[in-house]
């Protein structure tokens, strides 16, 4: 049996866990019947959106798979592979979603027994996605490499995997953070109601939203990295050793065994996860992340060792005959190491109790232009150290082991996504737990463990995002070098006027692709303000409060699901069709340029709206805390406004920068073919 | 005679009319006693500014002259240039601000005779500012070369100007902004006093703000910009025709005589605008640009086709044998359409009576922070066509002449420098006049008049912002064309892991300089604004108004004054360190990679932040105007917010960054011969 055959194994074994924890979660208690209705209602509103989407979705996935199927050389095939990509990615993150719909209520009514039985069901929650995500994604590597045994082909699903990723993300991300500005600024600010209030009509598009934007946008998102960085390295393997069929090329096969070893990791990682009764939920949640490390790095250690013979002997008939197999993991350990440190320095620029957060919260005393200066500023100096992260691990990376090693650093990195993907999962649900707990009325006590999973919860997610902009930016650049591999570039100098102009454009894309997702969260928010006014007008009794009145939420989830839909389309199409003008027009040269120019804009301005919106939200939080007047005074209003800045900062237009640098990359390796014959210049 | 004294010749002319005008501007009536008193205190707290920001700057070009004349190969000489280029810089800032501060009063009290009489006074202060940039500059040069005939050593020269600039830039940006947050924050929103109050402590530093921030500051960006476009090409001149003297080859006068050309043109197209008694005073800085461009492209033209058999000649000879002279000259134009092109669309974005601007003042219905989102994305947006300009720009200008074109492009965008800083340096100018004009109590209509010339100064000011970024962009292009020459390095390729790891560093570098600005702006205002609001506690009669109270307005100006010239050093410094410490650890290679980084970056957040503060600026103005429910309204209210961040985006962060990538890439230009000697990768 050939060892690379861990992969699809491992992917198995994943799904089957995420089978049983799905299993275990169902069987919780679903709490009161209020409980229940107001679970339903949310439940009933994503399914309105994801029916909606993956309608729309449908449509565009048959157009591009017929585009693939006529014009590139095998495209029957790469057709059918795109077409796959996006059923596993499309299904990880309606599994994703399945479950968090139901472990927000279970866990809302076991935090009635305690912190340590609510923490449980949240994470095993989170992690049903974690795993359904890296166990789809692998396994759907592994049968397409299988049966075509071509990394190209393999492109084609990670196409398909990241094209449904960016309307996910970018879908999600409008929506969710339409329905959220809609609701507290006419819930919070107007009618002075507190959040998760059941007397506004929004609050289920706000709770919707959660699970929409951030539990399938997100999944669909480090879905897309994770493929990506695994083909990625496969296909600068087979350009190490030209003219060996695939199977026989332990580089190809390398990639497949980490990321097979990274599941069973993080497998591992998400049984040990547990927390005690008086236990902190953020400390869990990161040392369950440090275990998985520790595991993996021991694990691949011992492959290594294993295969070190055959490593050696491939390595001589190789291009990189000098490669020894500890350079490779090596690669494989600085780009763990680095996602790591990434995370953790995200966490310090955005968290509560250091000295970002807290000036930034001073600086609300001045106004609130001074807080968006002061906060956007720390954003500003935020992605230093990430920049010089993802730029030394690169370079380490490459002097282990050529580019081959870059795209190792990236597979190792996204190796653990499992268990980073649960961690993140964890945070919709609890926050959903939250609402659920504040609307139906549970006691006090309740809902004050359901507080803090959620204030666990909001850390994770730092770490995680910051983990997700460093794990893009590594597989993207593997994904360049994919592509001059693929295209045939001798490299891509910024003294050629191709490359350079193509670099222009290319830095201007990632802050338009923003700018339209974040004017179509305005747009959107003033219909669904606009609504949520009409309701508090129009229906006696609501802003009252009186018995058996209820809002119309339909209406509202409505506003957020076609609101979205309809924003998400244009800066989509246009990420993937200014690439291929760029490619047609320029030719390769011109492209590699503008891939270079978006991934470096696109670094940017993930990193900066990620961290300074993170930072906004937790320097309100600060002051809501008691600290310069607390809740209700005027630095506290000033706060707010940054935080509603940072709002689709951090949740629309930042996250959705990584899948859109992603696409853009593919498009231009799957079509380097087509390129290279017909450019214009 | 060599035909490149035309440059020495022009240079020379440009600063007799500079002085001609300046006498002009001085025998104007400067008012009452009132008048003259305040304008008085604004040249008072000018000077303290200048003698202590001259007193720093003396002691930081001691040092690096010191450094240069030790370690360079050329180092007296070097040291000696170096030294020539801060004092022409700060010499043209010096007669600027002197002229400023006296055009300003006497154009207030000319304005009570009526608009075409307030007009000139103005436009001619400016002139003198702008008149004497380009003499300083082109003499300075032409001197340096005339005595060396060495265009590395002009180099020295570019170095000396854009470091100076680099300090008179950040610096003046702080100071004007700490001033005017400060004076908004306490006057206009705690105690409700008109801009521009007699009784608001902080009113002259604010004043004095302007001159030091947009004339002093201003002056130098574009006089770094102007002599840095033409050492660069100087520079690539001299490896088009390897062995031959400077002076002989005439690729390397060509640069010399098209600036002197430009400056004639200046000078004709200043003494063209004027403007009738009903006139529109912005339509009259605008055709005086124009016609400024016509004049030069003809006055080429006719030089071109005069030298055609000369560089036709020396085509031959060269590494460029097939160059034909209209290729240079297309070049040329190429560069001088694209920047008005640039300031075109900077106006569109920026313009209170377009789009963007108007749906930004739509977005302050529902707050604050939709008016930031909205104004950030247009910002994002702004980016696109000024990206694509200067893309194609250099595309073309490559393609006509290769990276000599791109240099000969950024010379041609900059030969009109003159005629554009006279009518940025208008802008302060009647600011100045305005508020003059309302602390002495003139009369409504006189007001008026100052209101009707400010407003033009303000679209001037935004188009010319758009000038300077792409100016600044093609000028780095060249710049790094240059640095690749002297280097002898063969290109920068982003697949070469020094050249991605330099420029992942690059591109956080500006990002990281505008935060260390900004939050120093914060910083200052938060000092400033508990010394307005003690005056306004313990000053009795203060803010009543009553007879002869006055506030004491030397404090403020001493806390702007301190403040700014503290909190420039770190980021100033940093960029020469760092610069520095990438070249010597990483080589020529990992420096060009960083330099290109940091052009891209520092492009992207220059025009991002120069066009959304112009923006938000102008939403504000458009509620004031009226719209949605006017002045002291809550979408006003909003804009106010939006303007505030907006200030320290477009007045200091922002233009800082053009002159803080020019100095990244001289100093790289400067040591690139000891870095290739001792870099340690």
């Amino acid at each position: 049996m050939e060892l690379w055959m861990i992969a699809p194994l491992a992917a198995l074994a994943s799904i089957v866990v995420a089978a049983y924890l799905f299993v275990y979660v169902n069987k919780q208690d679903s709490g009161t019947a209020k409980m229940r209705e107001i679970a339903r209602a949310i439940q009933e509103g994503a399914n309105a959106f994801l029916k909606r989407e993956f309608l729309y979705l449908t449509v565009f996935v048959a157009v591009v798979a017929t585009v693939l199927t006529i014009f590139l050389p095998n495209g029957p095939i790469m057709g059918v592979a795109y077409i796959f990509g996006s059923i596993c990615s499309g299904l990880a993150g309606y599994f994703g979603m399945i479950v968090a719909l139901k472990a927000n209520v279970r866990s809302a009514n076991a935090a009635k027994e305690g912190l340590n039985k609510a923490f449980p069901i949240a994470f095993r929650g989170g992690a049903v996605m974690g795993l359904s995500v890296v166990g789809l994604a692998l396994l759907g590597i592994s049968v397409v490499y299988y049966l075509t045994g071509d990394p190209g082909i393999v492109l084609g699903f990670s196409f398909g995997a990241s094209a449904w990723a960016l309307f996910a993300k970018a879908g999600g991300g409008i929506y969710t953070k339409t329905a959220d500005v809609g609701a507290d600024l006419v819930g919070k600010v107007e009618m002075n109601i507190p959040e998760d209030d059941p007397r506004n009509p929004a609050v289920i598009a706000d709770n919707v939203g959660d699970n929409v934007g951030d539990v399938a946008g997100m999944g669909a998102d480090l879905f897309d990295s994770y493929v990506a960085s695994i083909v990625a390295v496969m296909i600068l393997a087979v350009g190490l050793a030209p003219g060996i069929s695939s199977f026989d090329n332990p580089f190809v096969n390398l990639p497949l065994i980490f990321a097979g070893l990274g599941i069973l990791a993080s497998i591992l990682g998400v049984a040990i996860v547990r927390v005690g009764k008086k236990g902190n939920p953020g400390k869990a949640l990161n040392w369950g992340t440090y275990i998985t490390c520790g595991i993996f790095i021991v694990m691949t250690l011992f492959v290594t060792l294993y295969l070190q013979q055959d490593i050696e002997t491939w390595a001589q008939s190789s291009l990189e005959s000098s490669l020894h197999p500890f350079q490779v993991w090596g690669a494989l350990v600085v780009g763990l190491v680095a996602g790591v440190v990434i995370g953790i320095t995200t966490d310090y620029f955005t968290s509560i109790d250091r000295a970002p957060a807290i000036r930034t919260a001073e600086a609300s005393q001045t106004g609130a232009a001074i807080n968006i200066i002061t906060g956007f500023s720390y954003g500003l100096v935020s992605m230093f150290p990430p920049l010089l992260g993802i730029g030394i691990a690169s370079g380490v990376a490459y002097g282990l082991a050529g580019v081959y090693g870059v795209g190792i650093a990236a597979v190792g990195m996204l190796s653990i996504v499992g268990m980073i993907v649960a961690g993140d999962a964890y945070g919709p649900i609890v926050d959903n737990a939250k609402g659920i707990a504040e609307q139906s009325g549970l006691e006090e006590e309740v809902i004050d463990i359901a507080d803090r999973l959620d204030a666990a919860g909001n850390t994770a997610k730092a770490i995680t995002k910051g983990f997700a902009i460093g794990a893009a930016g590594l597989t993207v650049l593997a994904l360049l070098a994919a592509f001059q591999e693929i295209s045939g570039a001798t490299g891509f100098d910024l003294m050629n006027p191709l490359v350079l102009t193509g670099a222009l454009i290319g830095i201007a894309m990632p802050p338009l692709f923003s700018a339209l997702v974040m004017l179509g969260v305005g747009k959107n928010a003033f219909t669904m303000i606009e609504e949520i006014r009409r309701q508090f007008r129009e229906i006696p009794g609501l802003k009252e409060g009186k018995e058996g009145v209820k809002p119309d939420y339909a209406t509202c989830v409505d506003i957020a699901t076609k609101g979205a839909l309809k924003e998400l389309i244009l800066p989509s199409v246009l990420s993937i069709v200014v690439t291929l003008v760029v490619g047609f027009v320029g030719g390769i040269e011109a492209l590699g340029g503008y891939l270079g120019g978006s991934i470096f804009s696109g670094l940017i301005f993930a990193l900066l709206m990620a961290n300074a919106g993170g930072l906004w939200d937790n320097a309100k939080k600060y002051i809501e805390a008691g600290a310069f007047g607390g809740k209700g005074s005027d630095p506290h209003k000033a706060a707010v406004v940054g935080d509603t800045v940072g709002d689709p900062f951090k949740d629309t237009a930042g996250p959705s920068l990584n899948t859109m640098i992603t696409v853009m990359s593919l498009v231009a390796s799957v079509f380097a073919p087509l390129i290279v014959m017909y450019a214009l210049l």
